[in-house]
């Protein structure tokens, strides 16, 4: 049951199986091509990411959410008709399956010490149950299809129905009319966005669908590459996501702006933290070479909300460069992605528990292009390791 | 978040960072070497696998399932005294968290259809929940095994409960005072199960508790290797064994016998299925080019269990062997672990729905020892992929 049982009419390799070749690489597979794919990319040296063949912060300047989903979902940007199509039939699966909806406040209940994304983990095979959601291996190219759009579809109303029901309040209920980004501020806060931060959450969260070849998205592949269901290709993702040595966490960069409480102390507390050799959240990268795309988008869209916040972040961000030139000239430290993130949704009042499930939720586009992806090379992913322990076999000592 | 945010107070490394460097490896990475093992390992040439240092049907047939869970977790094979130490220390935690208990009914009902690993799925993140787990990353080791110990302890409690009330069933509570296997028959089957066949189950549980570096191992360890809590590690390698690619399923061999009905029609089935290129479940490995060792351990203790439905089988594992000598002359193929594990099941009192599940109770205990070697290094699994798309950025094309 460790591999797959061959089928019995077709004869194994012949001499030296694949298995006894053993080819060696760096360490965590760094720079290891898995796969070619066709659903976009991180250029570090120049900072540029796309998805498919767009800019990804084009795409998040002058397209929808659902446009961009349909993009990664079919490969192509729907036209006006598309676009209005995809509307009608994504917004009504917005809705939690009957099966599921008992569970919400149970789940929500059991996983409140560690927030909405760990019900979410709870909650996706009852999804996946519920929608009767075969493994991939045993799924057309359309029910696939299907399954994805479930699934990102009810994601976000998961998401949020957790995080209200852990604060005490009631769930909202998805509404058809409002697109993808007003919906899910809707379904968090409770009240209807007003247009701009509406579109500055949408920018955002197309900025997110996807970013290479990371280890969540690696996560979903290699799962799905056993052929099993796209819930628990999701699910895996979500828990390679929540690893703190996957991401970042946009909370803890506004977290960095508490701590240092005042812009006229910003100076003061960079440097304490440079010379003792701390991190300071928010900034660097280990792709980008130059300023993350997607930080330069976000400090525009934070620039067009404006505020006390916005002045004190573009403060600091400028005190954290100055720091730097000082005391360790010739480095070039960014703000990542986290930074401006998370001005961006303190902004659009979405509460800092929310910041990485907001992430999540459209990430869970790009897992299932990914999924969808992979399910279509028919090899399962599966190296080797290498035995290191003490040399078997040594007999079984007596029980003593 | 889609990497790493790495330390503001470290450089980036210098000219040539390491996601330039492309390495090119055999499809599905097969062969490639991602990490050193001194958990076990298979030898397909050979016929042989080992636990640690110890062959691991040498183990299965002298040791207890405590005992060797103790040289997984621990990376030794305990003495008289510490081996009730552990039985101590293991029993009380095969109880469901309070907090989850009230949700074994629903969820059991919500994931009727898919049997009870789906249910496994979505309470494993309520577990790690109540149980206060947190990322491996935060843990200490002493922590990180303390969580390994109550995954593996609660899962067949889980397993068992959710088998039962799916069907129509009360949960049996474990008992203290049975031994890991002999508890597992008894909460299944809700009676104290003889001796011989207590035996018979837990010799085959410590045979599968883990074979080499699988893809469901793997998806673990990259779940580990970003830090994630343990729950999430074992949660997502569930969902890779469910892939129909990943592994067997020993019901499929069961079906097989089913199919072929009496002993007199075995040689013309099997010739059939043959001639028409149809593969034959429960024979053909994808790694052992001599018997499984596993085959060759369960039936000897199927022959030691006795009845007709050994005798079938042994008539059907003798015809395919000689309908392929006729047929395909030079053609090796033998059974698989599939074959004799889910006689032993059958005759053990297991139904059908239970096989898959009781391998992935056993094999908890290999997850958690994989994901907590690498969870001991530091380095995230990441490999690359390579884009093959329209070549990026072409111009948005604006909405028409």
């Amino acid at each position: 049951m460790s591999a797959t049982a061959g089928p019995a009419h077709l004869p194994h390799p012949p001499a030296g199986p694949r298995r006894d070749r053993i080819v060696e690489v760096p360490r965590g597979l760094a720079g290891v091509i898995v796969t070619d794919t066709e659903i976009g990319d991180v250029r570090g040296r120049e900072g540029f990411y796309h998805y498919r063949q767009y800019s990804a912060v084009e795409l998040a300047g002058q397209r929808t959410f659902e446009d961009v989903w349909h993009l990664m979902l079919h490969g192509v940007l729907p036209d006006a008709a598309g676009r209005a199509r995809f509307v009608r039939e994504t917004a009504p699966r917005r809705r939690v399956p009957d099966a599921v909806r008992p569970l919400l406040a149970p789940v929500a209940a059991a996983t409140r010490a560690d927030g909405p994304l760990a019900g979410v983990k709870a909650l996706l095979p009852l999804v996946g149950s519920a929608l009767g959601m075969r493994p991939l291996y045993d799924s057309t190219a359309h029910r696939r299809q299907d399954d994805a759009l479930a699934l990102a579809a009810v994601v976000p109303t998961l998401i949020t129905a957790l995080h209200r029901l852990q604060q005490g309040q009631e769930p909202v209920e998805p509404r058809d009319d409002l697109a993808y980004a007003a919906n899910y501020l809707h379904m968090a806060t409770g009240s209807e966005p007003d247009p701009v931060r509406a579109r500055a959450v949408e920018a955002y969260l197309v900025s997110t669908v996807d970013h290479g070849f990371n280890a969540s998205t690696f996560t979903g592949r290699v799962i799905a590459s056993t052929g099993a269901d796209l819930a628990s290709c999701v699910a895996g993702a979500l828990g390679a996501l929540t690893g703190p040595l996957h991401g970042g966490a946009p909370s803890r960069a506004l977290d960095t702006l508490d701590a240092i409480g005042t812009p006229d102390r910003a100076r003061a507390w960079i440097t304490d933290r440079v010379l003792a050799g701390e991190r300071i959240m928010g900034f660097g990268h280990p792709v980008y070479r130059t300023e993350d795309p997607r930080a330069r988008m976000l400090r525009e869209i934070a620039y067009g909300l404006g505020g006390d916040l916005v002045a004190f972040a573009a403060e600091v961000e400028r005190e954290v460069v100055r720091v730097l030139a000082d005391l360790k000239p010739g480095r070039e430290l960014h703000t990542n992605v986290e930074f401006w993130a998370g001005v961006v949704m303190e902004l659009c009042g979405l509460p800092r528990s929310m910041f990485t499930p907001t992430f999540a939720a459209s990430r869970v586009v790009g897992w299932t292009a990914h999924a969808l992806e992979q399910a279509a090379d028919s090899k399962i992913i599966r190296p080797a390791a290498r035995y290191a322990g003490t040399p078997a076999p040594q007999p079984v000592p007596v029980l003593c």
